[in-house]
């Protein structure tokens, strides 16, 4: 009954292949190198317990009533000096506060996407833009990567042969391959978009968990009007209060907030209220050296496990920071048909397929996740899973 | 610059006439009868703090971390014996959570909703449920109403005479009437909606907030399968914390799963933690008693003001319960242009034509709001009202 009542986006909205693949994630005795969430030990508990008490003695009422679509005034002001510092510059007018990036990302799709526009993306991309963009119903034209992240070239054969509606890009530790785009390729990116007066939306939830390696500006700074650029307290404070920061051109920023007052009226005030003391007082630059420090042998353990253990065939990124690395076989290897393997033997992964808009791309690709496991761990689950891509 | 990327939908969406022409009741001196929020003081600030401080100790970091698009487990489960209180039989897993009601309006218009579908609503409608499907490109079938309520022979010529993807209502104390469906009326609803095998969406905000008069039942109670049930806690705790609900059939709950992890991934897990604890524990109970004695004193002055002052030739509803009370002038009469007389004497309302789907409906209508004021301020604000209202 009512299976006939949904509506035409719905039946290509069938993304829960990888749903169903995941649910076996949680059986005791698995462990996760699927996850895509940051380590509850990221979280800086005891400072959200006396934030969370501050905003009652501070904001008192006004943290639970209704609110600005736009979001909460105190937490633009400080996300505007807060990105002012990484040579981002947008005043609280031109900030918006959605309900996490994922929020952002749905607002985009349905402010600019109309029925069968072309988006371009990076072959892989991040699965969550797919989900967020696809009920919109356009048709994703593939851009090139390599190891130092999306091909400018590639980039700009995309601009010169399709009507592309808006580039979508991690640029940053990639969602799922932590590859990130050169300092080199990002000035050449933001002067073809100049050129080509192409809208690009930057997404950047990982940029602050650096290991090694030095800093790169993101394409907001050198191409400030041609870029959407989205980031999330997800990472370095905590998921689940859903707070997401979007910083757009004006007509972008305009529509986003109308479109949001259909969506969900505004994000949750009281999130809000508690990331606003949270980076107006400075505290996200205590904590995030902390998540660094925790995040950094995980890392460095699972590169190396992958080097010792991994079979020959086999090649891996070398993220210098974020939470993933993406690993990929000999072609004609089918690493949908592994997982089930890999799941008899305790160890999940995401098969990389699922990143891919191309229904032909990525079955010998896998991201693999390592914030979420302990070293020890992290080492054994990488030697097991090398143990039954040994045995294809 | 990119305005030409706007997608077809954005062009539709201009209902920003309502946004303008509300800009102004934040003036100094402005006596605010247009607000449809709840007054700060029934928002249970004490408890609210106590029950944040037992959701730090119990459940610790869970309350920060990614959890399921479907809500907070805990937080479905006490819906669930909640809603069972009140004839609503959904177990917790029927049972979705989302970033408030208009999360959950807009989720369903994802779901059901193709460019050119009919969707039947009451004349006049909620607002926000309008800003919610319009994205989605319908066609709205209005059905008549009066002051029992949604017109059964109406709906049922409607669904005669049209393919009606959903028939849309707030059956209690509607926003913006205040007008209730009779029990009479709900009965004979429930039968049509079986008989042509419909889907109806019951929005329930307000059915707590009953001053005078005895509770009716929700439709949900009379054709479970049939009904979209949606509530939300932000008229009996804190809007603030964005907390919706849904129970509807299973084969609606799959697919707007599907799509919440889209559109947020899943609503702040914080808010939900503690929404959780205020309903299991029996506080909702122990509030709503105080809510209805704040509110039942300025609806009722309201009413007494309505019937005091307001000009010969204007009716207007006599609700029982809710925040609003509608008035409705001679035919002929433009309460747009009058909006902006009242403002000049300090007075505001939102003028009803904004609640209809039919633009040529409504010029003659008004919504109040009770809530927001005190009760000398309410009498003021009326009598200043029927001042401008007389002068026209």
């Amino acid at each position: 009954m009512f299976e006939e009542l949904l509506a035409d986006r719905t039946s290509i909205m069938g993304a829960s292949a990888i749903r169903e693949i995941l649910k076996v994630v949680g059986k005791p005795g698995m462990v996760s190198l699927a996850g895509g969430i940051p380590s509850p030990d990221s979280f800086p508990m005891e400072r959200i317990k006396e934030l969370t008490d501050r905003v009652f003695t501070k904001y008192a009422s006004s943290a639970f009533q209704y609110d600005l679509s736009e979001g909460f005034t105190p937490l633009r002001e400080a996300m505007s000096a807060y990105l002012a510092e990484k040579g981002i510059i947008a005043g609280p007018d031109e900030i918006l506060i959605q309900s996490g990036s994922q929020g952002v990302l749905d607002s985009l799709g349905k402010v600019l996407i109309s029925k069968g526009d072309k988006i371009a993306v990076e072959a892989p991309t991040y699965l969550g833009a797919i989900q967020a963009f696809k009920p919109y119903e356009p048709e994703f034209v593939r851009m090139e990567m390599d190891d130092q992240g999306l091909v400018p070239e590639s980039l700009e054969d995309t601009l010169k042969n399709h009507r592309i509606k808006f580039i979508y890009t991690v640029p940053t530790f990639q969602n799922p391959t932590g590859r990130s785009i050169t300092l080199e390729r990002r000035k050449r990116i933001a002067e073809i978009i100049i050129k080509y007066g192409a809208l690009l939306v930057e997404d950047d939830p990982y940029s602050n968990l650096r290991y090694t390696g030095e800093p790169v500006p993101a394409i907001k700074t050198m191409a400030p009007d041609n870029v959407i650029y989205i980031t999330t307290l997800s990472k370095v404070l905590a998921p689940g209060l859903r707070i997401g920061v979007v910083a757009a051109p004006k007509v972008i920023t305009n529509w986003l907030v109308i479109v949001k007052q259909g969506v969900d009226l505004h994000t949750s005030t009281f999130s809000q209220a508690i990331a606003a003391e949270y980076i107006s007082g400075g505290y996200i630059e205590q904590q995030l050296p902390k998540i660094i420090e925790l995040y950094r042998p995980k890392h460095k353990a699972m590169l190396a496990a992958l080097e010792k253990y991994f079979p020959k065939g086999f090649t891996f990124s070398k993220p210098e920071g974020g939470m993933f690395i993406w690993a990929e076989g000999p072609e004609g290897l089918n690493l949908i048909d592994a997982y089930w393997k890999a799941i008899e033997k305790n160890v999940a992964y995401v098969p990389g397929k699922y990143f891919y808009t191309e229904d032909s791309e990525g079955f010998s690709t896998m991201r693999l996740n390592f914030t979420m496991s302990e070293v020890p761990v992290i080492e054994q689950a990488v030697e097991r899973l090398a143990g039954v891509l040994k045995s294809l």
